[in-house]
């Protein structure tokens, strides 16, 4: 096993720090063993207990696993993984990947909805996902029951990624698991969980955003509303993706998720080419990788840590106000933030924001 | 009889004189008798042969006609006769109404769709007309199969307008006819053409202009691609209103036209909130009346036409840019196009634009 790649899985893994602490720590350290090794004084000097890094024993033995089960890791910013996935401030750091690799190379965009949506409209879904195939597009969806399904379907022979919110090797729903195999095979299944998490409820806004995130564009299909498809389609909004929705009659309560969609801006597509036509701006422009670049890493600065933590309360607060309002370098507070971030006395929120954490 | 008024119809009626001319007269001579005197001599300027004036017995006969019928004429600018409307360069210069003239006096907003509609949006149609009169609001359309009567069935009680094709004593399509007789006692009725007119083909875009042009808004239900309810949902846009569509399917064919009204921008409804929600902004507000104000008569101008006649051609041509070219006083230029006008030699087309007549 590669030693970045291990030392990647023991940062990732180890309690306390997500994606975003993960990037900020590669971006600060510019390897995963420099960033292991600065973790624990880090914590300390941000007045908390040094976490326990996952073991490098356990690291190889998920390592092992994943080669077992005919997997890969894909590392964000590196190789296939989806460039405009790694765009997002909390892409997964590492994605376990199996099947064919070169949907990864296509421009892709998201077909989502309702798990228990009208034969109609799984039609529909099917043959859009068909017709968006031969338009070069591959057709991203959650491996969901009802138009997740669809899709898959009808995107098998032009190309589809699945992504699942548990483990690679979790067939979930357990009717799924033909077509989840199906996949590993004609398609691609992307997992962020390491192999054998059975999917919890939290898991499944994670898996949106990556559904969301690596797509030009997301397709809502017969969406109810607050359901987990509008989440998704949020999520793109937010991403600047392009927002599509197929309508409905307002007789039909199905209907009213991706109606409401529209008003709120979302494109109303009918077929393909609208779904081309919206995405075509961005999805078929090859942007650049933005590899990783190690910033020069500030010594710890005590005054820049007491001032951070007396302008931090339990409200968010966007980093850039902190870095105002405290007078100190740039570098010298994103330092001090990390310190509290390890330390477990730090909040991420979207949109750049922190907090302190209340219980301690 | 009043003088103006048949002095209006005299004018109206006249061979060539269309409302975008009628209008350009009124403004240059103040009264209907002024204008009437002076087009003879202004079509001679024009080289053209005077024009045989609609004789005042036949205009006084017309009146008694209406009169007998129970309706009124309504004259744009003036009284009761629909505010909106008479903002468009070709308003109807008269109107012929009968029925429950308070109905002018309220917000409108128009629904209009197809013909060979679904009992599914017949049914939608008759409860949004409802609902949008439980919101004050009168419902216009063209009284035709489908679409028009469930919306004028569904606002009955809340206020309903139908603007008819031909004469406001005829019945089409004939199993209208209880429907129109009972809107004569509980809604309003509005004609263009004088009575006895039966409709033919080319009078429905006119019917369609009235429909859109008193109305806030339009809403399209179930509308066929290339149908008239697109054309008129294309002049509310073209005057600035509102156009709304309801959505459907993609697998509905009745649906394309309304979805891509929405594609193109309209506004996506599903009930009556959504419709006062988009029209508010203009329809509860009263404006001004802007009455009609002579503009001082140019005496004819021999140098300015023998400039504007050298500036036309065959091609349509904004005014502004004649009056550009050719260097001469506005009111001179707009003088010449009156007297080309009026001799036959001219015609006017959208958005102000003008042509010589190719066939003189």
């Amino acid at each position: 096993m590669p030693n970045d790649l291990i030392d990647r899985i023991r940062l990732l893994r180890t309690p306390g720090i997500g994606p975003i602490t993960f990037h900020q720590l590669i971006a600060r350290f510019g390897t995963p063993a420099a960033a292991l090794a600065a973790v624990p004084d880090l914590a300390r000097r941000g007045g908390g207990a040094p976490p326990r890094l996952f073991a490098e024993g356990d690291a190889v033995r998920e390592a092992e696993g994943v080669d077992k089960l005919g997997a890969r890791y894909l590392a964000a910013g590196q190789g296939l993984y989806p460039r405009l996935l790694a765009e997002q401030d909390d892409a997964p750091p590492l994605l376990i990947a199996k099947g064919n690799l070169a949907m990864l190379d296509r421009p892709a965009v998201a077909i989502v909805g309702a798990r228990n949506a009208s034969a109609a409209a799984c039609r529909f879904a099917r043959g859009l996902a068909h017709d968006l195939g031969l338009e070069g597009l591959v057709v991203v969806s959650g491996l969901a029951r009802g138009i997740d399904s669809a899709a898959h379907d009808g995107a098998m022979e032009g190309g589809t990624v699945g992504v699942v919110a548990g483990g690679i090797d979790i067939f979930y729903p357990p009717e799924n698991e033909a077509r989840q195999l199906a996949m590993f095979e004609r398609g691609l299944v992307l997992a962020e969980m390491p192999p054998g998490t059975e999917p919890r409820a939290r898991h499944f806004p994670y898996r949106n955003r990556i559904i969301a995130g690596m797509s030009s564009g997301t397709v809502v299909i017969e969406a109810a509303p607050k359901s987990g498809s509008l989440i998704t389609a949020r999520l793109a909004a937010e991403m600047g993706r392009e927002v599509m929705a197929v309508p409905g009659s307002p007789l039909d309560p199905r209907a009213q998720g991706c109606n409401q969609l529209i008003r709120d801006g979302a494109t109303l597509v009918q077929n393909a080419a609208d779904v081309v036509e919206a995405i075509r701006p961005s999805a078929f422009v090859r942007s650049e990788r933005t590899p990783y670049e190690a910033q020069p890493v500030e010594p710890g600065n005590d005054s820049a840590l007491e001032i951070v933590l007396e302008l931090l309360g339990p409200s968010p607060v966007p980093v850039d106000e902190i870095i105002r309002l405290s007078g100190a370098p740039s570098g010298a507070v994103q330092m001090a933030l990390l310190e509290l971030d390890l330390a477990g006395r730090l909040d991420r929120h979207a949109g750049g924001k922190v907090s302190l954490r209340t219980d301690c």
